[in-house]
């Protein structure tokens, strides 16, 4: 017996002893990555004296991209070891966060390594900064391309080119990186993965939340930092230019908020519906709305020298961008998504589904590449593709490759978060520029408090005027608390470093990113309870009880004003047939005069099954065997194969129609977090409902 | 019923519109992508010019991207539409080529735009050349990066800089990108889905013909050419120079088959599974040897200054060279897998299905990475990292792991496959220095050809002389036939492209893998039917039948030869059990002194089910049932839990065993092309076996 224990105890410290393992490993690797430089200076002719630079150059890239998946990889053991444990005190970004700082302080402080004086300042007399350089050295030609600007001082770069470290320098990465391969994953994923049903009940909140309550909080916090510039400013504590405009940047850049700590927690808790679903609302949208915002704001750009003062005329263009970029992105993401549901809906790919999964995949990418080929945002057009794609384009794919592309998205986004949030913590040590200003520090920290509690409060007082089912002052509060900066925010903040006021944005950023990830994220449990918010809600048990109870349907029912209505309408009768293969054969629904075209568009599956006309399309299954049963849609079919019916289509029986759509809507969400999605239960809701 | 046909018809006809948008797409993407430049040059500020010009570069780079990614699309569709119409003429890769050769004709030939004098020749008296360069440009610093080496004439640089088109050079990506980002993935998965059982029992000759055979065919085609180059230097069509040691790198590179085209048909008509065994094991290990014996050629340096002379030393470091970074890389792949193996036997992460697969993911990207850091080759330690993966890390995962890895990594083959074959064919237009030699060109066929000859048929005859279950002619002329070259060829051609000798080289090989994907390719299925090679075999029919037949088996047995054989028996009762939750408990097959270790590394499964140890090795099952009746390992449990066992393990019975785990460990393998692989069934074969 005495050695079952000692195996079991054996077998449960192993956890512990591959986490230290894989930790000695990752400051071996910076070591070796380190000392390796040094290696191969002997050699003498200068050809292969190159050729091992670039040699060396690929190999400390390689070593630099290795020390990241070591990371991760503790991350992932020690996130196994926490959820395995039960310990909710901190979310794996935050886990990340702290393995990269530790990383970032071996880097900094373990490892000196004095530069080896490869930079060469050359002295020239070209007017314009050209993209590539030929060099000629000693006539053999080396083609050198733009990297970036300095615009600092002499004595800086000097300081730069003698007494940098040479490590610190390497494992930086492109800011680019970031917004163009980091993000646009995370933020599809986080389209993809909408849950629609409290998405669309609490629309109207979500769009007010997202849209005036960014452009409030942004504005609140640009002219409270402008007060706190100036304040510095007059102290003396200021040692650079700080405009206006780069306050309302701040303010832009730190009122996108991030979903995803808060939200893993209220997922493994169950927590209310509702209340997801208006913070997961809030913050998917608020980080397309902070990007455009933000891009406008450096947009802003008065005619004449006095380059910042207000004008009127500048202002409008930057509002005028806004509304552009935005709704540019917001088509060209809606257009690519809807190309993807017709093509999956009119070939028979489904039939491949490598093929299939592959198609969804480079279409979803090729919505960023277009949007930032066009000058949009990409990142904001993948976010409407991403909700589009799961509306339409999901009901068309095969099962396998609706479980393929979730799981696909589910890990890109896993691992994209986690190198984000592992190379902030890495960054804070490693970063060459920080300017940690107290003053500057302290009031944007208030700033974010005070913008953040603009955004929530009022807002809230004014929807609840209009909200049967009201947004009670916990879940405010719970908001409130909720509102962590993370990826996006970061990812803002590093695309440009180069000026005084951008260096001391990045360092408060971060440390911005770090106490509500640390703080607010690992709070989040007790302050459920402390608000007293009921946890332990079933999401399929809730989906029941909403639609059983009489009065919390009632309350939906009055939610969903009548644009919504409207556009439902509109999406059930028209487009969910037109991009899918459900809903009521268009040949019913469109003027007879359309007969021709409707009867191409609509999809053979649509007339097939008379009794169950959307048999394809698993989010609608219940809601059109109901809709037969109550008879607003009528189907008759002639000779000929026209179908007709007698359609009350903007009744307001359809709003019951509606809620219980949405209701079932959410069986194939995924899920953030670690648990895999199973493919939908259809067999228990129907038993439930109180029509049959 | 007109309607219905006209229906029908117009259905039909929607693929076919759908690949004309896409393709015309495709134009207006580049001839968008061409025009812009041009937009925004007015503007005076220097700054605003800059940041523009970094803007338009990225815009670009996005463009250029999306002109793959449609490519790409427009492949998938009308792949979808030959495997609809069961059309096998042209594989999806050769089809990628065609798209990607449209491309570039385009490109080429349809647009055409000045280079806009963005690049500046600067003369400076710099002895090295810095990897990166501060120019000073009226007071500010730019930062550039050095790119590459134009080791040709001033003529040339000043060509370049003047009558390039822009365009064409926008669109070349960085070579390194294909063996960093692109062979990855396509070589572990080759090495993920190996059909495991089909390779080991023809292991011995698979593993000649890829190293004795690689070698030989290398050698032949670098001295066949060296003879062409001297011809070539004597008739005066040589206009640069060609050493012997490019005329073995050109054997070396041209000496890797690929396994895509021949081996996606294969599958479909379900050839012969030994011919498959051989076609696919072969090119997938050749693809390793001829990565590391080019870079040992590129590295045999003789000392003093007539650097391309014979010399011994110099010779024998290669050789050294050779065998040095293949097995540094062989090692560094299986380390990393078997730590990959036992952090997911030791863990308990298959209950969290995406931490699990984000660390197999990471864990073996890693190996990539660490083999590059140390200077040996990332892509062969990948494909033993595969293998490795997929004979113990894969026994462990939990199911949905098993399934979401391995359609994680097909799909990321897919891509990756076809981004490279589509580059191909648009390479041939758009690379500045191709060097067409018509003798020379002439010349590699011929060599091709010959060396392959040398490779397969010697080889087949002394392998004869061993074998039981011959390699018959046919089957010989297959393996001549199906030598394409793909994607590793190319990769390993268009790595250096700077001295006269490469590009003629490049240009030839280009040629050579067209000619073979297009034609070899298109013509498998006529070849297999004009050599009367079985088509239409079941793999799981063909399974039980070798099983079940006497004569087949003794072949088998004779097969596996005693190298093999100690292996075999190595692996599974030591290397398994430690490895994986299977096989016999290492207290039965480790000597009574080592107590303690075998009891803290064997799994608790291997003890719980007495009856069947292995319940959770899929691959084991059925043989461990079997290997209990016959009773060579007698598994004794004494009261303290320590297990002994009388085993017979050396002894011939073990083959019969080993045959039966080969013949079902195949099931879980994935598939090249489109078809899903479902979960094994496991209920059939036991039925069929003759011990029962």
């Amino acid at each position: 017996m005495s050695f079952t224990v000692t195996v079991r105890c054996a077998r449960r410290a192993i956890g512990t002893r591959w986490l230290l393992v894989l930790v000695s490993l990752c400051v071996c690797v910076c070591v070796c990555r380190a000392a390796s430089p040094q290696e191969e200076e002997d050699s003498a002719m200068e050809n292969i004296v190159t050729e091992k630079r670039a040699e060396e150059s690929h190999r400390q890239d390689s070593a630099d991209l290795l020390i990241f998946i070591l990371l991760l990889t503790l991350t992932i053991l020690t996130i196994w070891l926490f959820k395995h444990r039960r310990f909710r005190f901190l979310h794996e970004t935050g886990l990340a966060m702290i393995y990269g700082l530790l990383v970032g302080v071996v880097l900094r402080y373990g490892i000196h390594m004095p530069r080896d004086g490869t930079n060469v300042i050359l002295n020239c007399n070209v007017n314009a900064s050209p993209a590539t350089v030929l060099i000629n050295v000693s006539g053999k030609f080396y083609e050198y391309t733009l990297k970036r600007v300095i615009t600092s001082n002499g004595n800086k770069v000097d300081d730069m080119s003698d007494n940098e470290n040479e490590m610190l320098h390497k494992v930086t990465f492109d800011p680019e990186v970031f917004f163009n391969i980091l993000l646009p994953p995370i933020i599809f994923h986080a389209g993809y993965s909408l849950k629609r049903r409290h998405f669309f009940r609490n629309m109207g909140s979500i769009l007010a939340y997202a849209f005036l309550g960014t452009v409030i909080s942004a504005f609140i916090i640009g002219l409270l930092m402008y007060g706190t510039v100036t304040l510095m400013k007059h102290v003396g504590h200021l040692a650079g230019e700080f405009f206006f405009t780069d306050c309302l940047f701040f303010g832009a850049i730190v009122s996108a908020t991030d979903p995803v700590t808060v939200l893993a927690i209220f997922h493994e808790l169950q927590v209310d519906a509702d209340l997801y679903a208006l913070l997961f609302g809030e913050s998917v949208l608020n980080d397309a709305v902070a990007v455009v915002l933000s891009s406008s704001i450096v947009a802003y750009q008065p005619a004449g020298d006095n380059s910042h003062t207000f004008e009127g005329m500048a202002l409008l263009k930057s509002f005028g961008m806004f509304l552009g970029v935005f709704s540019g992105s917001f088509s060209l993401g809606v257009a690519t998504g809807i190309v993807t549901a017709l093509i999956s809906k009119f070939t028979k790919l489904r039939d491949f589904q490598l093929l299939e999964t592959a198609l969804f995949f480079l279409m979803s990418w090729s919505t960023f590449l277009l949007a930032e080929a066009c000058g949009f945002t990409g990142v904001v057009a993948v976010l409407f593709c991403g909700i589009t794609q799961a509306h339409y384009t999901f009901n068309n794919l095969s099962p396998e490759s609706q479980d393929r592309t979730k799981q696909l998205f589910e890990l890109l986004n896993f691992l994209a978060e986690n190198f984000i949030f592992s190379y902030m913590g890495l960054t804070l040590f490693t970063f060459h520029n920080h300017v940690f200003n107290p003053m500057f520090i302290v009031g944007a920290f208030l700033a974010v408090f005070l913008g953040r509690a603009a955004n929530i409060y009022p807002l809230s007082l004014l929807l609840n005027l209009g909200r049967r089912h009201k947004i009670r002052s916990n879940f405010q509060h719970m908001m409130m608390f909720a509102g962590l900066r993370g990826a996006m925010t970061f990812a803002l903040s590093i695309r440009d470093t180069a000026t005084y006021a951008r260096q001391m944005m990045f360092s408060t950023t971060l440390l911005i990113v770090f106490f509500t990830v640390w703080i607010c994220g690992g709070g989040t449990t007790q302050m459920l309870s402390c608000q007293r918010i009921r946890v332990g809600v079933d999401s399929d048990q809730d989906n029941s009880m909403s639609i059983a109870e009489g009065p919390e349907r009632r309350s939906t029912k009055q939610e969903s004003a009548w644009l919504f209505r409207i556009w439902y309408n509109f999406d059930h009768n028209y487009l969910k047939p037109i991009l899918t293969h459900s809903g009521p054969p268009l040949t019913a629904t469109l003027p007879p005069c359309c007969g021709p075209l409707a009867r191409f568009l609509t999809s053979p599956q649509a007339y097939e099954n008379e009794g169950q006309l959307k048999d394809d399309d698993s989010d609608l299954i219940l809601t059109d065997d109901i809709n037969l049963a109550y008879g607003d849609i009528t189907v008759n079919t002639d000779a000929s194969g026209v179908h007709t019916s007698s359609a009350g289509f903007a009744s307001g029986m359809m709003s019951d129609d509606l809620d219980r759509e949405l209701a079932y809507g959410d069986n194939e969400v995924v899920m953030r977090g670690t648990r895999l999605v199973l493919p939908m239960d259809d067999s228990e809701p129907p038993l439930k409902d109180p029509h049959f």
